[in-house]
């Protein structure tokens, strides 16, 4: 390549957002740009973006494709890390990044790996836009990247790390054992950031990984790390199934509530992991995945303990907030 | 492999099962079986595959998961090779196939390169089954084969080789410069033998062919090959899109009329194949299929020259009859 690649970011004030802006602009050898709606653009995390140096376009993703297109003038990557409740606003963007000739549109995907139908509400919308993206023929990398560290560890007895977590609690799921792909929130960007200069992730599925651990793996690391014993509160199969049901009545009854989805996610999320045990590099072979660290071997992730040892340290963050 | 596999023929009465059964049959190294409906099970085409020593298992596809798991007891390999308006019934098939423990299993592809969604309704109906099979983790193979050669010829003045179209006509498509990859019907069963012995076509998408031709091409060597000038009818890429969306409204009309559903999938395929340009190599590997050519160089497919020539020559035969 002989001109630094123009790279549209859309979704950089998110969390995973966050996490490719900052591994793009580490990498130091993209023109970054940011993508952000009207309504978003007097927020301060874009001008504390914008304020960095990085440009900022404008556009309702619901206008029309051409002025998209207009949008997306001499891009030649599109990133997505639009928010889950949004995956479908994608579409004309889909036909806009085709229009504009951008070469190479990184969807949202950036979750763990799931069947591409009929096993999380989250995924199915997803492949939606996959498949528009086949159906135009627009060049793009799917890229997945399992569960976060910053998610995945349980409390302990001293609530020391209480402090970065959603929901305090400790439990192990249908037994523990079922291996799971994790990746550190904070690598993802610098991932991606090896991905998009890469011609052998074109039109190609890829995840990333620090780790492969179980839950019960995950809660000796973190009692060996913190020094306290954990008491493992247990959920079967059977009951998160029952869980799953509810969550899914809930949606089927009002699918626009926002916390009736997120719920739906989250029982779908501990089927997946614990019952079905997706989200593991067998099943990303099976689905067709390429392994990030196989073609990336010199980039060292952050791995699971050293990402809980911070967190000990009080040098954690709670995500979302 | 220390024994021969046991193959399971779903379809082998018909034009592309009549292949596969050949070819498997031809292949010398399997024990190949047939699975035929209760209301097949006495109709001379089986009757003549049972006189031949292929043991034939008679199942009701709408069978209970638990009846159509027996009938594949001790079964290697699954293929099927069901009819168009049927491929939905291939849902319970993968749940047995999965319970049995099927080694691989091939459901019915074995049609172009096309977009997974939202190109043609023969494809959609198809992607769903596939979607179960990668929901259900069933080891298997997904074969296409382009158009065939015994429908991709132009009718001469003479008429000569009327006796073996369906429908004897001389248009050229779009302009006729869109390539297509293409398999003599004789091949796919030759192909599908090497395809079902070897590992790396596991869980993969994968394509046949002998040529890649557009019209003009094929025009070309049909007029070399008979010494016969052809007219040349023409069909714009209008009058495909026109032709497509009375189809469509047709089957929004109603979709259980087979001939709605057959001009459907006729001009859907025109309108894939010449307009979009979809049946290409370089659309099978944008959306991650193996060339079966490479995989197999010493594989001699019939030429779509060598085809005409024999139907010229009075050894063709008109399909579906």
């Amino acid at each position: 390549m002989t001109s630094k690649q123009r790279v549209l970011l859309l979704g950089a004030t998110g969390e995973t957002g966050g996490s490719i802006l900052a591994g793009l602009l580490e990498a130091n050898q993209f023109d970054v740009e940011i993508l952000v709606r009207p309504s978003s653009s007097e927020k301060p995390a874009v001008k504390q973006i914008a304020d960095r140096g990085v440009n900022v376009r404008v556009s309702d993703l619901n206008a029309p494709e051409n002025e998209l297109t207009a949008t997306l003038s001499g891009i030649d990557v599109l990133i997505s890390a639009i928010g889950p409740h949004d995956l479908l606003q994608q579409k004309t963007l889909v036909r806009a990044a085709k229009s504009a000739g951008v070469k190479r549109f990184v969807p949202c995907a950036f979750i763990t790996i799931a069947p591409p139908k009929g096993g999380m509400m989250l995924r199915d919308d997803k492949e939606e836009i996959y498949n528009e993206i086949k159906r135009l023929v627009v060049p793009h990398t799917i890229i997945d990247v399992g569960f976060w560290h910053q998610i995945s560890f349980p409390r302990v007895p001293s609530g020391r790390v209480d402090y970065a977590m959603m929901m305090p609690k400790a439990t192990i799921h249908a037994g523990g054992n079922a291996p799971n792909i994790l990746t550190d929130l904070r690598d993802i960007g610098r991932f991606v950031a090896r991905i998009i200069e890469d011609d052998r992730t074109l039109n190609k599925y890829i995840y990333t990984w620090s780790d492969v651990l179980s839950e019960n793996e995950i809660f000796d690391i973190v009692q060996q790390v913190s020094g306290e014993e954990i008491e493992r509160e247990q959920e079967s199969a059977q009951e998160i199934e029952e869980r799953l049901a509810k969550a899914s009545s809930a949606v089927a009854e009002n699918s626009t509530d926002p916390m009736n989805r997120i719920m739906l996610y989250m029982a779908q999320y501990d089927y997946s992991k614990y019952v079905r045990g997706d989200n593991q590099p067998a099943y990303a072979k099976f689905l067709g995945y390429l392994d990030a660290r196989e073609l990336y071997p010199d980039l060292k992730p952050i791995s699971f303990r050293e990402c809980f040892a911070e967190v000990l340290d009080g040098k954690g963050r709670l995500p979302y907030h």
